[in-house]
């Protein structure tokens, strides 16, 4: 195989070997169904149950709060609606930020459609809120905040306890979609104030096909999917253990190393290299950002030219989420930030996980500034002296 | 290991080794995300699309017609809700039998709490439907039958294509759970009359965690999932590569095992012999039953009780559906058929794959006639000459 140099994570991360381990027996010797009685089935459910314990574990969370789901995005669907629907004789306003990924955004839209009212708190050129703005828009009428731990294209991370806090005194219920947070940095539901967290798998070393949902003793949720009962009630369907068990197994290895120096000194190093090409800029914020996610805009050239010149060299990565990467429309996050619809449309975003070298830095910080300047003298924009 | 001899197939299946070659490159190597434009995601999103080909022949449907999501519990609730809500305006009042899957019943529950009106068509002795008392049930504001193509408890295939002709010429949805059919028997949606087909990957040799719907072409489902578009809009989230791919091999390889003569011979060996055992009854159909499924019920025993004494000696069997094998009520299903509470409770499925050898009847034909025997030597309500 060519050389691969992977700088996608924020995407989809490679399975990690001990997510892997753990997984295996699950899809050969260890296939029984636990909902059944036999001792296949009570290996399996034994299995579920201590990874929900270990998950439960790393949230600060309790084993009973913890639901597993299909994915990240169903885990954001289930809290958002479940919430929305729940609450609805008290109030259908919901606040949320510019900047969340569209698995919050188009929940928000669906229930746009049938008579919620939704507000969406813009942010400043770091991607921060201000808290000051939160607790002026909150409303007699306002039964829920969701708020991302932390951004997928820019990698800033949010003030959730603070939201938390604020959402706490005024009686509303605080959801978190921190997909890109649970494994990368601390997490604590209990320090963060949250009574909804949403993550997936595979954005951290698990399989895909597997979501968690945390949702707060007491908090009682309409089901997701309904059928046979499993997930006590809320999300039907035949567990998938081998899923469920590489997720736990990931998480716990995750969590062993945090905080991830590793990453994030590799992170700055490509930050302060590439920061040395001509009009470029960091997106996101400098301080608070999470340990793998270094995003760019590079002034008068098109992101997608930029993937597709690091592709033909065999360095993965993305511009604006990966979802959207197939769209033109410039990323909704960057237009967020106060960019022009021109800059954004130069941006790029290599995101890092612990598996990365310092040669796959040497070899991106040896490519792209060629690259930038390669497109720069085919567009019509630009101009090295204006 | 102690010997096991697993005959709860249709509960869970041990993966095949088809699907598992197929599945493992994409927990390693192939790691890709689908919606990326680089070399790996371009790979992912080959599979994942020559997997939805795959499936799709195997319905004899389009590429289009294919959706992917979490588990075949979710493709009947996804068919049923999106029914429902797209054709309100129509009429609210749903068709569907008396022994369907709870993913099914607990859907229409649901749908009935918000004003949807569910007929529950009863079936005679062999779990089999009239089709004239169906015709006599349609009304005007009958916008979907549901029915399921064969039933997971006592085996029963139902005759869908000729339901599949009355909805079609009434104009009504027509939607079929052929969770325990796909793989098992031949099935082509186009001789099927079905507008809406969902299966599950784990009950034919797939990985669990993945479940399909078929949705005819020009059929306009409103989402399940909201998020970033996946599943042309659908069913958003990444997609589960290695899971899918999975059961996209599982299926080719049950296709090429059909009709599964090898099963459904020792299917009718053990029918026919554990007959022998006094007071003993098939349940579900003689003829028109899956190739996989013995179905009984012994006066006089607990379903549990025979389960725990098999599992004492290694036999994985189970008693009603694996969901309900947690629950003190008698099956549904089994009630449907006009079985009283008593003989209902004394209900066990042996259910069958191709890996079942001949070696594991003799050991269950030797074994269960003492099970059933010692169980009614402590019985209270047993009379060996009533």
């Amino acid at each position: 195989m060519d050389k691969i140099v992977y700088l996608d994570n924020a995407a989809t991360k490679k399975m990690s070997k001990a997510a892997l381990d753990a997984m295996t027996p699950f899809l050969t010797n260890e296939y029984g169904n636990p909902s059944s009685i036999y001792s296949v089935g009570r290996n399996a459910k034994k299995a579920l149950e201590s990874a929900r314990e270990s998950i439960a574990n790393a949230l600060n969370a309790l084993p009973e709060e913890i639901f597993f789901t299909g994915s990240g995005t169903e885990s954001d669907n289930w809290a958002i609606l479940s919430s929305a629907y729940a609450k609805k004789n008290i109030g259908k306003h919901i606040i949320t930020t510019a900047i969340e990924h569209p698995a919050i955004l188009n929940t928000l839209k669906h229930l746009e459609k049938s008579g919620y009212e939704v507000t969406y708190l813009g942010v400043d050129e770091y991607g921060q809120i201000s808290l000051d703005e939160l607790r002026s828009l909150i409303r007699d009428d306002t039964i829920l905040i969701t708020a991302m731990t932390a951004n997928n294209e820019i990698g800033t991370i949010l003030p959730i306890a603070k939201i938390g806090e604020i959402a706490r005194e005024r009686g509303i219920i605080f959801h978190t979609d921190a997909v890109q947070a649970v494994g990368h940095i601390p997490i604590s539901v209990k320090e963060m104030n949250v009574d909804l967290l949403s993550f997936s798998g595979h954005k951290l070393g698990g399989a895909r096909g597997v979501g968690v949902l945390f949702a707060k003793k007491g908090l009682r949720l309409p089901p997701m999917i309904h059928g046979g009962g499993q997930e006590r009630g809320g999300r039907s369907g035949t567990e998938n253990v081998a899923g469920i068990v590489s997720v736990a197994a990931a998480l716990e290895d995750m969590l062993r190393r945090l905080p991830l120096t590793n990453v994030s000194e590799k992170r700055d190093r490509l930050i302060k290299e590439l920061l040395k090409i001509p009009r470029s800029k960091l997106t996101g914020d400098p301080i608070k950002r999470l340990p793998g996610i270094a995003s760019f805009t590079f002034e008068a050239v098109e992101g997608e030219s930029i993937l597709l010149l690091l592709d033909s060299l065999g360095i993965c990565a993305s511009s604006g989420s990966a979802c959207s990467s197939g769209s033109l429309d410039p990323s909704h996050v960057l237009l967020a930030l106060g960019l022009s619809h021109e800059t954004a449309h130069g941006s790029l975003r290599l995101s890092l996980s612990e598996d990365n070298t310092d040669d796959d830095i040497n070899y991106v910080l040896e490519k792209l500034p060629g690259i930038i300047s390669r497109l720069r003298e085919m567009s019509p924009v630009w101009n090295p002296n204006s």
